[in-house]
């Protein structure tokens, strides 16, 4: 691509960074932020800047805070010692969208993926194990996705909490609700059957 | 979507205000922005500013352009009376990836659109139709997207420069290259035949 202008062409690079924003569409992006007022360049930017430069992780969950513990750690009505290990703070938005969950979070920031070069040193395990070294919680929730990287991660930190001897749970793998059977895959099926759960319990979650 | 930092939010909903961003994907990016270094934010944010406050239009053609006259326009190679009127620039830049035209271009700006408050008074025609005026330019080709707009577009422009008595042609409307004749539309297909060109001219374009 071949532009009439180097600011132009310097600003489509930079946004074409972007995960799943290639050329074009960073030129569309661009071209709209000319046709609108100037202000809105600026606030875009200045939010960035400020987003990047002062954003704050809860010392706690690392949760992404304003504050140096997050409302979720902060909140006296919340169960600390139910920890819902999560891959990063968009799993801890949909599970509390869900209203279903009273505990605490436990953001990774990634999963172990040796093939991206994430190692387990370059989630927050070891603060994790840490807290359940002191003996803070009870029951570990692993929340990560389906995924060989997840279920790698699940069981690098299951080996490392194994000597402490706390509960340690996984969400339901199963039919989702509104599902027909018939498109299901024959694990996620399989798993459904094998873990069924009484008849009166799907009752009092609904 | 509730955040958990205000900072978070900010940075989401500014991002979101670009097109086909929604809030899901103004997320991806920003906590993309984050993974990277502070470097990246500020280089992009940067970009933006720098490209918003100094860019400049071409005073003839209108195209973007960091010179007072656009690289074509001051190109004393290109013919000056042949002029090609586009919608954007990115139309520009596509005409000239296929290294077939050697005249100049006529950016409008967009589209007469009354549905979303485009009026001919928003688009640059007042300058097009006074060039004309002036006695510079010989033939004007339309080259506008094959819409209700564009064709509006272009019959008021035609309208517009009709005493002026100057050649006035549009591109050529037909079959795509590689395209199989039994999934064109019959509009197209129609007018392929009834524009149908000496076969010994179609062997020249090769």
């Amino acid at each position: 691509m071949e532009f009439s202008s180097k600011l132009l062409e310097n600003a489509v690079n930079e946004m074409s960074q972007l995960p799943g924003i290639g050329k074009r569409t960073a030129l569309r992006l661009v071209l709209h932020l000319l046709k609108q007022p100037e202000q809105q360049s600026q606030k875009l930017a200045s939010a960035l800047l400020q987003m990047r430069e002062s954003i704050n992780f809860c010392s706690n969950c690392h949760n992404i805070s304003d504050t140096q513990l997050c409302k979720i750690c902060a909140n006296p009505r919340r169960d600390e010692k139910l920890v819902c290990v999560v891959e990063d703070i968009r799993d801890v938005m949909a599970i509390e969208n869900t209203s279903q969950y009273r505990g605490h979070y436990h953001v990774l920031g990634g999963k172990i993926s040796p093939m991206d070069g994430v190692g387990p040193g370059d989630l927050t395990i070891v603060s994790l194990v840490e807290k359940i070294k002191i003996g803070n919680i009870s029951e570990l929730i692993f929340a990560l996705s389906s995924t060989m990287e997840g279920d790698t991660t699940n069981f690098y930190i299951y080996k490392q909490i194994e000597p402490y001897n706390i509960t340690t749970t996984t969400i339901a793998r199963g039919i989702s609700v509104g599902d027909e059977l018939e498109y299901a895959d024959e694990v996620t099926l399989g798993r459904s059957i094998l873990h069924r759960i009484p008849f009166e319990s799907s009752l009092k979650s609904l």
